[in-house]
């Protein structure tokens, strides 16, 4: 790859000479306004559904993508945007991306926890339930009790399917209304300004982005040093799975710090971005590993939450328990599979 | 540790002088008949019962340590034995250490799914079920469903003790029958002649034992070969929980091979008890991880069948789930293990 690697606790401005100031953060946001009007744009020309010229999907996951960045770059470069504009803005921002990424998220949940149970029972979900007894390995001996299990996993899968649909197609509903509402027309009037106009502070066109990166840096890793990487890092911790069937009402607390890093890892990648055009490919991968451990909690939440459901069948509980065991044991290898990737970014700097 | 370390791929007599030969087969086999003889009286004199002088549970145990010995001697170093006297002991040995685990089997299984489900819970089973939405970490929000699934975790403890505490019972008088069966008192009658004439084939005192033990190494070996290390060695490969929900009525067919191993290794470490009195540590804990690994799969099977019960309520299926899945990657996890230290005595040899 052509690219440069640049070492996240390496100044970020090292390989470009003089340090950007508030001309490249004008340059940045104007660049992702442009980025958010186009894929508005297009996700009007799609009519928000699958039957327009361009791919709606596509179309919000562009929206998406800009609005998260200008948000970061109006935490992480705050000093050099007037800052009355940049507090009211933030949390309409907010707002955006978490209605727009609701609908995703259930389909990707869905999605997930569909392949999951695929893999734990050999078969397809929710159309086509697993033979009972059948298949290349049919048992020689009668079992009943085992092909209800199987029955079990099928209708979880079936389970999760109408309750994430469901979730999915009121998340669509709402993103929707929330595309027409006059709450958006104002955010999207505020970053068709932006597209042209950024409303620097006086200081700002003086003021390197450096120090202000390297707080962000700095945020990233006393985040990470508070993660228990040491337990993390001895493979099958069993950590994960910790109280899984406790009485505690949020019974995957320890999921919140690395959550958290994900989002201080996500914001000092768009920092980032703003001072350079390379990619450091490791900050990603970690991020990955980080999208990979949200995934699997909420999937692992999920499995749990239908599993509350009333009036189900034990086989279909059962089947539900295993998925959400195995998710969180997701969760422990994405942990895992962070720590790696941290420490050899450590070691190598 | 003052004790030799031979290494597995290591002649075994290599730190010996002159091969052993028949003479010290038959020191071997005299010494275990004797206490084979010892661990009988021990029991006899304890009544069965916790309540005589010794523990009639290690009686029992010694007991079976020494029939596996006694039994791997004539399987490893057949050739040297008479083969009609050692070709009729064999089946009663695998006949009387069959009936004597069984009831410890049962007693460590439950002890294990319990443990589990405590980590998994926080609560102690089955004497006192979790406090529903109580404990330092007291819930906010109202969550009876929640507070629904420890209930679950409870119950799934309290079936799972009265199902293996009865297997455990009636394996116990089965022990005790077989103990007082004529069956038995041939197999002892000929164990106790073994005490003191060990039956040699003539050539025996002149045969040298080491290429029937490297043999037994190689048998060893070559099903290690067999095993899918390179997958093991890898971390969180999910394997283990593969086809967890299938309808195949043995869905952990891939542990057998693992199991296989753990036989033929065992076999191995006795062969080199007759040859050496010196332990090897690496040997040992290899066979450690397999025996977690049995233990594992066996209580995964446990909780599986657990949740066949007719009748039990949902949450109960769900926390067997939750269980069945948390052991499944106890058997990964001890499989990993033995590829670690596997790795180790190869690099290290």
């Amino acid at each position: 790859m052509a690219q440069q690697h640049l070492e996240p606790t390496e100044p970020v401005s090292g390989h470009l000479g003089p340090s950007p100031t508030g001309d490249a953060l004008a340059g940045y946001l104007r660049s992702q306004a442009t980025e958010f009007l186009r894929a508005l744009r297009q996700h009007r020309e799609s009519g928000g559904t699958a039957a327009g010229a361009e791919d709606p999907v596509d179309a919000a996951r562009a929206l998406r993508r800009s609005v998260r960045r200008i948000s970061a770059s109006l935490h992480t470069f705050r000093p050099l945007l007037d800052p009355e504009w940049s507090e009211s803005l933030r949390p309409e921002l907010a707002w955006l991306s978490g209605t727009l990424g609701m609908e995703h998220g259930y389909e990707s949940r869905l999605e997930r926890l569909l392949l999951a149970l695929h893999r734990l029972s050999g078969a397809v979900f929710p159309a086509q339930p697993a033979p009972v007894g059948g298949g290349p390995s049919a048992p020689t001996a009668s079992t009943p009790d085992r092909g209800n299990l199987t029955v079990g996993a099928a209708k979880a899968g079936a389970l999760l399917d109408r309750q994430l649909t469901l979730a999915r197609t009121r998340a669509h509903s709402t993103a929707l209304q929330a595309l027409g509402s006059s709450r958006f027309h104002a955010v999207a009037d505020s970053i068709a300004v932006l597209a042209s106009e950024v409303p620097l502070t006086r200081t700002a066109l003086s003021t390197d982005l450096q120090p202000l990166a390297t707080a962000a840096q700095g945020r990233l890793e006393d985040a990470v040093s508070a993660l228990p990487l040491v337990t993390a890092g001895s493979p099958y911790n069993a950590e994960a799975l910790i109280h899984g069937l406790s009485p505690d009402p949020s019974p995957h607390a320890q999921d919140a710090p690395w959550h958290q890093v994900r989002l201080l890892l996500r914001l000092y990648r768009y920092a980032r971005e703003t001072l350079t055009s390379s990619v450091d490919v490791r900050l990603l991968t970690a991020g990955q590993c980080l999208d990979r451990h949200r995934d699997a909690s909420e999937a692992a939440s999920a499995a749990a939450a239908a599993a509350r459901t009333p009036r189900i069948a034990p086989a279909t509980a059962y089947a539900l328990g295993v998925l959400h065991a195995d998710q969180r044991h997701e969760v422990e290898a994405a942990r895992f599979a962070f720590q790696q990737c941290w420490q050899k970014q450590a070691v190598s700097t």
